[in-house]
């Protein structure tokens, strides 16, 4: 195991807290920040913004310039080898000087793979890898999930009552939970790929799905379940063209909007025996399309079927202290689980007040 | 308004504190707690541990010994005029030349009802009330509500699981929270003077319904809701004689337990139109027999009765990361509530971490 001093461990987790600021931009590319240092000096510091522009090195090398000789970079992912839309980051490295790379992960992603660190080792410098590498992964789960795992990192957003209810047994459901909580919502959909629905949401209360609390440089794609194309042409997803809208066909169903505006593009799925949308096939094509991290915010047959079928990696629980009765629209609809008395599926992440509301973040356990 | 300076503030805190102490053990009396002062400088502090024993102001003015001529007596309950099991405390301040009494609040039992304050003053004492007379009111909201309420303040215990259930289809429930939550039960139940179930929960679980994880100066009381005289002569609660058991039966109904041991005792009570111990008129038996504060510890039916009959004061629900399917048995199980949408009907007061459970706390809003 390779040693890290503690001026290594503090100027990684700056690099860090660098690359969370780019999380709500720099979709489908991962979150990276960059910190060069002499010692304990720091003489410059970058993040990845948006995919398209400079990675983390880039910027950090800009504004080092000369003072880049010699100096050490402390990066959260492994400098890329490739000559993507900005050329190599380990080649601007070696031709700054750089003496010493300290990353905190090998990048998985199969065009990088260990590469970029060879091209360092091979220009003669010392490259260390592996420092807070789990907070490293954390803040790229959904980068890594598509990657790893061929799928995405799945978060399911409820928002429920406390006995339970997502809505009253007509539907209504508009205000279970405070501003707060809604607000929170808007930052859980900006550092999100996507946010995923069903047709019945979109049929029953016509969500706009996007980002509207704060100027947001990137909006999540919004993905609809819509098997057999019922989506209204007169629905905001299709009207508002502020964020991309992909409508999931059936493999066999034919689109019937022939005159789609440019944001809105179809994608066709298999189906279950049933005529919903195969999940299993889904969650694949969404990660090779580079959806890192999607947002589930549906309806309890939607919510259920994800969980049923184990896809969730990550439940934000939004409860309110209102009791809505028992003839309400449960928030879980699934079949009976005995195994859940005696084995812990599920890690209490954490839970906190939201004005009248809690919010409670929970883990699924055993996942790599 | 009665003008208190910061050092009254600090020590009728203290005093407070010094009640806190008996809030296993003063049932069915008050917590109290009083501080003796010159000036800044504390003297004695006392506190009352046990009905029967003596209260605070007299631990207090033993301790002060003759420092209490002259000085300020910070109790947080008007003192004693009556001669009760330890004679009138307003007496013994005035015996003690104590020449100021600070109080939190009049004491509304009419046993004394300002006349432990007119005594002070007949005898030239200064007195003042109303000092942190809120957190004095929370610190005994069970004898507050037996006094003014004719009814003892009730908090509702219910762990759940996720998704809202407290036991599969088959009743199975034993460890759906964990071993931390169910320490933190024992000490809600020591901290209330009774605690209530239903028959349905004697023959499905059998409960001891005591506290056993520490040393209880006081066990509280167990309450069975049994209109018809069903509970085993062999349950927990008839064969443990280290806590009172109170079985309630229907007016109606003969107790078939003609020989039963000294702790377990019967109650009648009328019982509604479907059979069931009707709960506007056993709140008020309760109330008078000096039940202050009550915990219900029941199943999903008696529960709701509660919640739907808006008797319920607090509700402490402990809720696991668990998803049992929506066949089990629901924690709450009423009747739609539409308004609830619009009103907010409790208050969230506190949530926490517990172990890897939560601990949401919730108080009903418009309460007296």
């Amino acid at each position: 195991m390779t040693a890290f001093s503690t001026t290594d461990t503090r100027l990684m987790q700056t690099a860090l807290d660098l690359a969370w600021q780019g999380r709500f931009s720099t979709s489908p590319n991962p979150r990276v920040g960059c910190v060069i240092a002499h010692g304990g000096q720091i003489v410059s510091e970058g993040f990845h913004l948006r995919a398209g522009e400079p990675h983390a090195e880039v910027h950090a090398l800009r504004q080092a310039g000369t003072h880049a000789q010699g100096a050490t970079a402390y990066v959260t992912l492994e400098p890329c080898s490739h000559t993507g839309r900005t050329g190599p980051c380990a080649q601007a490295l070696i031709n700054a000087g750089i003496r010493r790379v300290v990353a905190a992960m090998q990048d998985p992603n199969p065009l990088v793979g260990g590469q970029g660190f060879a091209m360092l080792r091979a220009a003669g410098i010392e490259v260390q890898s592996g420092l807070l590498e789990t907070e490293a992964r954390a803040l790229n789960r959904g980068f890594l999930s598509r990657i790893e795992r061929d799928r995405p990192f799945v978060r399911l957003k409820v928002a429920a009552s406390l006995d339970g209810k997502t809505a009253l047994s007509d539907g209504r459901s508009q205000w279970i939970t405070g501003a707060e909580a809604r607000h929170d919502v808007q930052i859980l959909r900006a550092e999100s790929c996507a946010v995923l629905t069903g047709i019945g949401t979109i049929l029953a209360d016509n969500p706009r799905l996007n980002v509207r609390a704060f100027a947001a440089l990137r909006q999540p794609t919004r993905i609809v379940l819509d098997s057999h194309a019922r989506t209204p042409p007169g629905s905001h997803i299709i009207q508002d063209s502020g964020s991309p809208t992909v409508l999931v066909h059936a493999s066999t169903t034919r689109p019937k909007h022939t005159a789609l505006p440019p944001h809105v593009s179809h994608l066709s799925a298999p189906t279950d025996a049933d005529g919903r949308i195969h999940l299993p096939a889904l969650l694949p094509l969404l990660a090779q399309q580079g959806y890192g991290e999607i947002l589930v915010e549906a309806g309890g047959t939607l919510n259920s079927a994800f969980l049923e079928q184990d896809w969730v990696d990550e439940i934000v629980l939004y409860q309110a202290p209102k009791i809505l009765g028992h003839t309400g629209q449960s928030a879980f609809r699934l079949p009976e689980n005995p195994q859940a008395l005696n084995e812990a599926g599920w890690h209490s992440h954490s839970v906190s007040p939201l004005g009248n509301d809690i919010k409670w973040v929970l883990t699924r356990l055993n996942r790599p």
